[in-house]
């Protein structure tokens, strides 16, 4: 048994907590509900001002973290994930007031249309009800999932990794604070007060039908589970494996600048490309200085025949590169022929997340746009805006990749339903 | 042993033919998320040619059906569901037309804005893929969801109930026929093939991840099933507790007009009132005269006990009453201590399906009208609009009561995902 296992007593107990929880969040969502656009904006002013008021003490609990990540072992990328400093306290705030910058979605009418029988028929933006976050190291979610919520009038319940299980509950203090400083219920924003893993299980069946949604935040494994064992419907990526092509037509320049960057801005984010696809018809001028970037900036390059012959450091990609996420500096590269094979190889290898093609040739480019399945196709940009902020939400609580209710950056106008209002004059329907 | 139970190799079998055919949706599912418009109304006009061409043998199958039914003593109501004559076959044919006459939702622009680096970013609408439609007796859901499906660029695996096996088929091969003549593929309208009950579970597992989305079609144990086991995502609604609440601002002989239509005009659709609430402040005015046209109207009627006092052919409701959805000529009426009463009764008691307030206060409307939590509202309209046609969404193939992705009537534009589209002109991610 293992330190976050739990049995007989401690489990019913522990049930009993997280069943009360979520009965306290559902009704806490029937207040957001109908809190007015003013009040949850007065929050979040308030919760980005305690965030900034408590930094010390958010320091403090992430120092503890950090002690305990060390002794436990951590990889460095972990140990860089869980790292708060003053920047990034700054930034949490910062986050809080784009949020709240964002227009309100709820109450929004979508649509309006009138009927030849005169009803008047609307559609308006109401919220999902209670949402479950299952999250990792970083703490930072704690903040942009608890204002995401709060903005789209949702009630929320984050369930942090035991990692940062210390900076989660300093900065979920800081977030409740705010909530009452607007009247607003403690409820609104829960977090998940243990590190027992038995609760994630909990949250998956439902919460004794409480939970409307839940969005986890993390490694594929998390992901994977989630996805496996939720009752609830599920907003998620399961992997980023995005590719950038680079057509016969493309500006070399562009193309050059585009791909260093869509692969080693950041290594370790979902919108990093991983495959770079070459067209056969540039292989001759283009595929030289592309790969000679790369390895220059020390990324690994695994070729297939072609891009081998272009630098005796170029290792040989076998089958399984090209279904690979490296999120690593290392990058598979293959020559193509034309768009066509290029959307053949995405469709078959990717992940439906970010894919670009770097291309003149408008024509071409279009095709490509229409042909990928993805939740984002960039044309001559780098797959790295993969990104709720970069696409001007404010901020995201994640990308999802499948088709249903959302896909791409979920921001807070995306964590919302609607309901259709109509208004009649005594109309009856005939028949 | 049912005759509808599989075994061994027979199992196998079944397995291995319902794979395949969702393997081939999948990929008519991707022939069809690139046909044009045109292409696709080309297949609806002679998919409606051909259910009219089609007639006498759509009829003559369905008089089979109609007399295994008779044999196998299904109910009053099942057989008029069953039941096809030249007016509803013609009806199928009309609304396959009218679903066509609708704007293709497919490649539309749902929103477009500019980022400050210049990044153009656009939300376009996408077919889901591929949905099953598990449905009972109507054989006219094979018509509608097939051509909604179609509409929307989606393929559509059909599985109909036993009962309405024969008709189903003649209908389909009438849809199939529409197909070819536009050069679609066959497989983008799929009806399975057996009425052995093995394939629904097959279609619940998602048929090898074939499945996007699957609509159930039919009563609650149907619907409750589907919801309980469906390993991919359901649009559906368990039932249509609908109420209507008549205030003391109430126009009474609006009110008469809009109450005996809401709850009589048809009483077995979900949109069907299935409890009146009447405001104590107007009981003494409008209680008496709406009871009585219910009971003149020959409904049976169960009160509480101001309402028993009424007449003495109005019978005691129990609490079981204010949660059952009858589906019949019954009603149940309630006094109530006006608007924030009515919405706490249907809050708790109600499905979240279509409610009504009939009042000429406008504040009182307003209020009902953002309080109660359900898909669709109406001020002064009957209950019976509930309905994807009287929204003006040609036909629907459902209506969701949850609000994950769709809620309220479910027609062509809601069986769409979108995906984002984003032109640059070299933009690389700073930072």
């Amino acid at each position: 048994m293992t330190k976050h296992e739990t049995i007989g007593a401690d489990r019913a107990e522990l049930e009993a907590t997280m069943l009360a929880a979520g009965k306290a969040a559902r009704d806490a969502a029937a207040i957001l509900s109908r809190a007015g656009a003013a009040q949850k904006d007065r929050a979040l002013a308030a919760m980005a001002a305690a965030i900034r008021a408590d930094k010390p003490t958010i320091l403090a609990a992430n120092a503890k973290d950090m002690e305990a990540a060390r002794v436990s072992n951590l990889t460095a990328a972990l140990l860089d994930r869980l790292a708060l400093d003053d920047k990034r306290v700054e930034a949490m705030a910062k986050g809080i007031e784009e949020i709240r910058a964002q227009e309100d979605p709820i109450g929004a009418v979508i649509a309006r249309w009138e009927r030849p029988n005169g009803l008047q028929i609307s559609r308006v933006r109401v919220p999902l009800g209670v949402i479950g976050i299952v999250y990792e190291s970083r703490p930072n979610v704690t903040a942009d999932a608890g204002a995401l919520c709060l903005k789209s009038g949702n009630a929320a319940i984050l369930r942090g990794g035991s990692e940062s299980f210390h900076s989660s509950r300093a900065i979920h203090a800081a977030l409740v604070r705010g909530l009452k400083e607007a009247d607003l219920p403690e409820a609104a924003i829960t977090l998940v007060p243990t590190t027992d893993r038995a609760a994630v299980g909990m949250l998956l069946a439902g919460l004794g039908g409480t939970l409307d949604l839940i969005v986890p935040r993390g490694g594929k494994s998390l992901v994977e589970r989630v996805q496996r064992e939720a009752r609830v419907p599920v907003l998620a990526h399961l992997e980023g494996l995005c590719h950038t092509y680079v057509d016969k037509s493309a500006n070399l320049d562009m193309a050059r600048k585009i791909v260093l960057n869509a692969k080693l801005r950041r290594t370790g984010i979902c919108g990093a490309t991983e495959t770079l696809l070459v067209d056969k018809a540039a292989a001759a001028t283009h595929l030289a200085p592309l790969v000679k970037d790369l390895l220059e900036a020390k990324c690994e390059v695994r070729g297939d025949e072609t891009t081998q012959k272009v630098d005796p450091s170029v290792k040989p990609a076998t089958e399984q590169d090209w279904f690979t996420e490296y999120l690593d500096s290392i990058i598979a590269v293959r020559v193509v022929d034309g768009v066509a094979e290029a959307v053949r190889h995405i469709e078959h290898y990717g992940s439906h997340h970010t894919d670009a093609i770097i291309a003149e040739d408008a024509e071409t480019a279009e095709y490509f746009l229409s042909q990928i399945d993805s939740a984002i196709v960039l044309w001559n940009a780098s797959t790295q805006f993969a990104d709720g902020g970069e696409f001007g939400m404010g901020a995201e609580i994640g990308i999802a990749t499948g088709k249903f209710h959302a896909r791409g950056p979920v921001g807070a106008a995306e964590l919302t339903s609607y309901k259709y209002v109509v208004r009649g004059k005594g109309q009856v329907r005939p028949g």
